[in-house]
């Protein structure tokens, strides 16, 4: 699923793109329209990608691409099909190119299209308190319940039988069914994704949505921040304890239990049937298992295989760091 | 102080609870009618009990319950005056007649009994902000100030002298005199308690309150969750910073000191005269006796005495673990 | 920046500054008029300071107050023109005498000062959304947006093109350009601070302001409180991410990054460039040099020197620690 919620303001001429990037204009057909821009996998014809580390060369290779952002030394991994454009900071590139198609990714004001909810179509079909605000392209579903002071920002689909508390703030998220998201929660703001810059730090895109599943609980004062690239999504019959962070990008499979205050950094996937105790942390872009067992305060630092059960800091065998700290 | 704002929706024939349970109505007098559901030493003849660990051993030698839900090894502790219902697993069926009696007390959706404070009878009483929300069964004392956005929803109990601050919610809470809480806290929603079920998992009833004794603050973004049977205390001119979460059924004694970002897992027991430094995680199920300090940081995991100074993770002997940390 | 916010009630009579203290009125000059209350550096000729430490000898040998509140032994550390005041306690006695100059600096109940911005000057300059209100004192720059329910409470002030999210709450505060405030952050609340005491803790006054410099962003459900007598400063194009918690008198410098859950207690001086993972937590009075790295779920209890990167619990150098903890 991508892309559902922010609008695509291409297509573009390769020319104006490679203005932007302040690069010479002596590729052929300037006059090509560019469509989109989208990761190693899934772009198309006539459209843009960008790879930056050798990490991701077997996409590189069969990418259907017809051009990418990428540097001298990577660029000989891309077929034939897909012409390099060559830039020092791919990142910062592709952030550029990100940005042009995708303006409203950037930045996170406050929603200025909102209704307050009895004056929409939603009047007679959502059980809802006080104050409450819906913005443009919002969906919700049969049996639903929104509390006071609750602002559905653009970008929302609710499906049927949830019950969204008090004091929330959600904007470019999907929520299924049977879900309960409790009070004073923000849901699908940007993540903490920038370049960093002396003068002026550089925010990149976040064109991503959060995604949570049938069944799920969300507790009070919780952030989950939406995917740059892709999603950050939270798996069916998942529970959240207060006070979790989870960053942009992360996925949480199905039926895990996170405690109270725990953060999650970006792009971290965490498997089915987790456990995760109190004000634990884990690392970014790490890989926990199915059916692991955190414990509570513990920092994990590195991929867990599934079945496995960790404590400490960093986080190991909790066996072996009972043992050695009696 | 058991129950004053949950409803009983008893009584029930026995018939009616086994039936719940999916058990063979085996039992004589199956038209008795049972009032309520209680713990092992609060319950009364004609009301129904649990006992699912032999750690409770003397409170079901002595219970006065006439019905105690347990299990075949367990029975035989009981008295001659309490009959066994058997069952695989107790917690689970001791929430299901839980839920029974008290259906109000397992989801936590808005309050949608609100008014507007300026159309209540505390209109006059009562300082308060813009767009101040009301619930039924509240009761609000003399001299008090409610900061604008803040719904104090149903069965809340606010003595005199208090100062709640703006864009917070109240529910199941009793605050006695000159408590100040600060804004964008929620207070007594119901605990991060269920039973995990690959399918859909089962919430269980939280029918205890938040108790918060005389001459408390509560900074901040804090999340104190009620208890489930029994109740969450925070006690006489103790003080909390910003952002800490008190889980379901901590108790927390006088004049203690908690500082920013702490986490105490459910049912845990706070001394009198404890300071916690920030960030701090104290473990469920913990006592943590008088006088004690836990320096920021630390990750308590097993009980600790009375006038102990602890640091580390897990927490040990404040000097130990410097000497060992230089 | 001293004190743009709170109003003096002086001057006042040395002999009602006296009285307050329960001290005897053996002084000479009872009649002299005194202006204001500062630190010792910062007060000048008719203003009074305290001095508690030995710390702070050469500000006490050059203060230019005419009187200091202060003990037997330390008074000789004074100049000839500044008048010792000798209590038990110099910090009680001193929040006792602020509290008089200042007493809306103490307590922080919420703003009954407000107006909906509609109904203010601020009406066409700024872009609003529902239910925003600003209290008495408060002045917006250029090309401002403030999102729904947020409160801007007295004595902030906001400079151009800043976008404020929605559900805040801001106080004594001073925001320059290009600053984002995302959803949900408590701004400007006074400090934990406080003398504890077993019948009821003494609040001391808090009369310093937040300022947040040029191009910041501060992530979802953070509280940044203000200063006791100096400042809570945030140094330019500085980033936090959600659900951070920075204590009164905490100075960040310039360009550093400071990841989801971090803690930084009071008084604490981080430098510029610093980077700081995830739920790191900081100690109170600490130094953090320039060009720092600090890694996620650190607990840093000791200055850290300019360049270094530190690990754990304690923090120390990261190498050492990963050596060790492999």
């Amino acid at each position: 699923m991508n892309n559902p919620f922010f609008n695509n303001n291409g297509p573009f001429k390769l020319r104006d793109i490679l203005n932007d990037l302040s690069l010479e204009n002596d590729q052929n057909n300037q006059d090509q329209s560019i469509i989109d821009i989208k990761d190693l996998q899934n772009s198309k014809s006539n459209e843009i990608t960008f790879f930056h580390s050798k990490k991701y060369k077997t996409a590189a290779n069969n990418t259907k691409a017809s051009y990418c952002i990428t540097t001298k030394n990577l660029q000989n991994e891309l077929p034939k099909s897909c012409i390099p454009i060559i830039v020092d900071n791919v990142l910062v590139s592709t952030s550029m190119v990100t940005a042009k198609f995708y303006p409203d990714s950037i930045y996170d004001d406050y929603d200025n299209t909102v209704e307050e909810i009895n004056k929409t179509k939603f009047n007679d079909k959502v059980e809802f308190g006080r104050n409450v605000l819906l913005g443009k392209n919002v969906s919700i579903g049969f049996n639903c319940k929104i509390g006071h002071n609750t602002i559905i920002e653009k970008n929302v689909i609710i499906e049927n039988n949830c019950s969204i508390g008090s004091n929330i703030i959600i904007r470019n998220t999907f929520i299924r069914n049977n879900v309960r998201i409790l009070d004073n929660c923000v849901i699908g703001k940007h993540g903490f994704g920038f370049f960093p810059n002396d003068n002026k730090n550089l925010r990149y895109p976040h064109m991503g949505i959060v995604l949570i599943e049938d069944d799920c609980e969300i507790g009070c004062g919780s952030t989950i921040d939406r995917g740059s690239m892709s999603n950050t999504t939270i798996g069916k019959n998942t529970y959240l304890d207060n006070q979790i962070h989870i960053a942009h990008n992360v996925r949480i499979g199905e039926n895990s239990i996170i405690a109270g205050q725990v953060g999650i950094a970006g792009s971290s996937i965490i498997g089915n049937n987790v456990k995760i105790g109190g004000q634990a942390g884990i690392s970014g872009h790490l890989k926990i298992g199915n059916n692991v067992e955190i414990a509570g305060g513990s920092g994990v630092i590195k991929d867990i295989p599934d079945n496995s059960k960790v404590m400490g800091y960093p986080a190991k065998n909790i066996r072996q760091f009972l043992k050695e700290n009696r």
